[in-house]
């Protein structure tokens, strides 16, 4: 941490303000500069805010970076994979193909579903169980029901299976049913569902909050590996913005920013983004040259009777189109899809 | 809701999605227009997503309102008074003046605090046990020991007590030590949380997310409504933005916004919106001059050994002056605080 | 500026940074730091941009300020108070109190609205000749005509006008014309347009661009100023945001910013905020109490009939009422309005 | 356009209303319907503005589309290809590849740089003499020198060439000696300027507003093609949003909106949007995965000594690298690259 302060400043108050510093544990070197003075302080400052520091009588400003550890590339330098019930993500492996519906509406539905998205080449499957909904009026999922349904579903399909977890209390019945829990983009930063699932070893997808900063985002990944789950897998979704002609903007731009500053697998959710189906398939591909570790898209067999989300869903046919496509971008960045 | 669709609209289609819409409860009525014609439905329409009802061949866009009852003008006219612990929250009622500091630090520093803020025109005390940080290894706050302490000091100072919850598993221990819920923007929609202080008594602080629309925020207010508690209070305390001369951007607009729409309080937290003290009064009179009911401030004896957002407190002397000039304002604009 | 390298930085490279630096006039001082080590430079480094240093192997981070000088307390500690024909705007005057419609529509209307709101306290009349308007099928203003007619019922009411410029090739007629010269949100990057009326010697009214942070605002000004202009007021008119209940974000924070870290009179606009005639006053009223030197509001004699912004114009009836309580909570903040 | 009103509306205000709308030469039509009835307008309402309409007494809602015509794919089915002295833009057309520094720095190093981007595939040449920069006493470019500098650069290389138009005072200079007007993010909605150049029948790039949303964005286009110059390209260069890890948030899902709504070209700009070089080739290859129908890159040979925007420029290795690159996810969906 760098703190400056001004040439005039109070000798006394500058002393106190050092004082200070060192009973919290930090050392300080005060040198002198052209405009103005400066403290160097070891960066260990972590319980330290640097709010506190700025509003000191003759305290200019304060220079620092928000730290985490375990996620960061410093702390491991390799590329982490992440096994999800045998299916690898990150690194060179395999694009992770994700699909399914939105939610889980009925058991016939939801193994049709998984048997034709397997067919197609997902390599996984979504579905929503608990749901959380802007209104609470709107369709909230089936629960557990719904969630023994997807499990169920992902059995005959041979595929892992993947649901979004909304509270702390349901944690044993997704360890014990899911392969992978989901953190949803409003619970980003519900610390306590974030602890609770760290203590889990299952894998977490963890969604980016829509006014999450990437930072911010590093950090709720740290909250979990902190508790000892090092399993955790970025999903970028699109923030919120002033644009309308999407209901998100996606942000690819994270892609190449957490490659570079974390070594956790990045997947992207084109569905949420758009918003509208017409633009996923753009989108995808966007997201594999971009680098992206793998694509959880809704497809459903009838969009237009979906119970949620039916607008931004992929009919199967087109789901198919979409996993040729990306097979073919995916070779063009080196990468590849299972066959 | 009205649902605009081409003239060249297959008729088989425009039955089939005419039937599709009855079959779901919903009365529709056709009607040819000049450049395109027209569905028109009854709004009971809740349960329906129009984003599904988009995608169908032919249909042009759909126009409808979000649906929140219990919190409209409609559903009550008159303004909601919430009573916390003997203090009136709204309507003609004198200003709401909570206080006190970030979080409670320790039991001597909390009660002197308390007893300070009640001197200088607090009307409820405010302190955090169990903090929502954006870093794992930032205090978190002293968590039940803390609550305990500031339910103490409350009673010393005669104040009713506010206090974020931030797990459902904590409910009792806040119905049982604190007078109001206080839901922070992070969780604003963890509608777990919400359902869980909707089936508690205790009056509710639903604050602002920092990405959420004035829609959804009335929308995570139904939640807990719908649940059976009437007594929520609002609390604007900026939304996220580009500027970074201030924490959040502070939007007062909400305030008529709400006025017009629900029936229910509205306070202000200016103290988090600046993020910086020296903004804190300025935007304390401007939200009381723009008919907020109350004001939220973080108020710390020491601010610059806080242990949390110390550069956003004010000092007691500071307060005090606050406290005088809100009182002038609030006369002009036809309001009061107890004296 | 302060430069933090890694202490593994390569000597060489060092050495040829700090070379590099000097070659541009720069002083600098190499300290050895804890975690890094750093550079300190002296502040006159104008000319360099931080990215071009940010981008050396070796260079950690780069922390500066970017400068404005003329717009700064540094460079002026005391008020700026603007004379507008007479009218004087800042430090302890009275209340600018700018009134008028959207559009001039045509000579006997704005000659009637020109005295009705000067019989209703206002200071200064507005009026748009030249419109910026987002379709180019909307209506751009009766252009000098409307200009000419402004002007005479300025003269009317014994009111100086304000309008807006939107071309460097209208400075003259503007010079010769309009008392105070309005340069609108789209354009408050259009440099160009910024150094030209920076060489005119009428004050400027510089709107703050939607997407604008507060200093690049102050800097807008500072290009002004810098041709030698100093009669700048800043006018606050919403920022672009995700919220939609509102036209744009009133972000009243920046007048205390504004405040303190400049000499020159911010005015508000709540009108262009609130695209909502219904929240004007409440805006106006909160404006006021946060310090804001004045107001400039849309007031039309039939605003369902204006030929733009109708929605946003309050009727004289409602600009009288809206003065009259503007005026008491002018006197409880410690200002007033001209009787 | 579709007008809600409540079923309460007073009979004799909706005949007011009707006929003010049919004064307006716009036909109406009267449905009652089941929560409120609603009246259907003919859509050729340009010169209306809804918000008017809103604001009388007993109307809900206003429903319309801001109206485009020369910009859409209604209006030009098929795709416009731009020729931009001789390179072909749009279409199936192979990729414009554009590159070339932020600034002419001098003769010798834009000729140089030609020849060099030019070896590396690049198809035009970009440089800029006129440059917006935030701050005034940040380098402003080399002005008219610049750009015969640029020009004879241009030939040597045999490539054509775009650079940025700042005043319509220099629409001249620009037509004899420039193959492609820029237009900035900072003038997007500089309405003078826009018509100037399209009264100029050389191609225009057209770049987004910071706080742009594509719908304005496409009506800025609608002010040059509206003028008789059909030739426009729009730029992508991101968006301006909360996060800060990059410059600006690039918007790819633009590319497929704008494909879907409008007939014109749409090229990527990934160097601003990222602000730092070493996101820049990832960004490229989604942007062409995309849909883009080109890129404008960034080039410095010494980008750490670069007048401006060093941080964000490659190096010719690098761009090299990426031409390469892109024509393999260019073939992968469709597209190439000149040989």
């Amino acid at each position: 941490m760098i703190i400056t302060i001004e040439k005039s400043m109070d000798e006394r108050k500058r002393k106190e303000l050092i004082e200070n510093l060192e009973k919290k544990g930090v050392e300080v070197l005060y040198q002198e500069g052209f405009d103005y003075d400066v403290l160097l302080l070891t960066e260990n400052a972590g319980a330290m805010n640097e709010a506190d520091i700025r509003i000191v009588d003759g305290v200019i400003d304060v220079f620092s970076k928000m730290s985490y550890h375990l996620a960061s590339r410093e702390f491991k330098k390799d590329d982490t994979i992440v096994d999800v019930a045998g299916v690898l993500v990150g690194g060179n492996q395999p694009l992770a193909l994700i699909a399914g519906p939105c939610s889980v509406e009925n058991k016939e539905s939801i193994e049709e579903m998984a048997i034709q998205v397997r067919k197609a080449g997902a390599t996984m499957l979504r579905g929503g169980a608990f749901k959380p909904r802007t209104s609470p009026y709107a369709f909230q999922g089936l629960g557990k029901q719904g969630l023994l349904d997807l499990e169920e579903a992902g059995k005959k399909a041979n595929l892992p299976i993947v649901s979004e977890i909304v509270s702390e209390e349901d944690i044993d019945l997704f360890e014990n049913h899911v392969d992978m829990l989901q953190i949803g983009a409003r619970n980003m930063q519900n610390y306590s569902l974030l602890k609770a699932v760290g203590r889990s070893q299952k894998p977490v997808l963890l969604k980016r909050g829509l006014s999450a900063t990437v930072e911010e985002w590093i950090l709720a990944a740290e909250y979990i590996l902190k508790e000892g789950n090092p399993n955790v897998i970025f999903c970028e979704r699109g923030i919120r913005t002033f644009e309308k002609s999407t209901r998100s903007t996606l942000d690819l731009s994270s892609i190449p920013v957490l490659k570079e500053k974390t070594h956790l697998p990045v997947i992207v959710d084109p569905s949420h983004a758009a918003g509208n189906w017409r633009y996923v398939k753009s989108l995808s591909l966007a997201a594999v040259a971009c680098g992206a570790d793998g694509l959880i898209v809704e497809v459903h067999d009838h969009p237009q009777f979906a119970l949620s989300d039916g607008a931004q869903s992929l009919t199967i046919d087109h789901y198919q189109q979409l996993v040729e496509e990306v097979s073919k971008v995916a070779q063009a960045v080196g990468r590849n899809i299972v066959k």
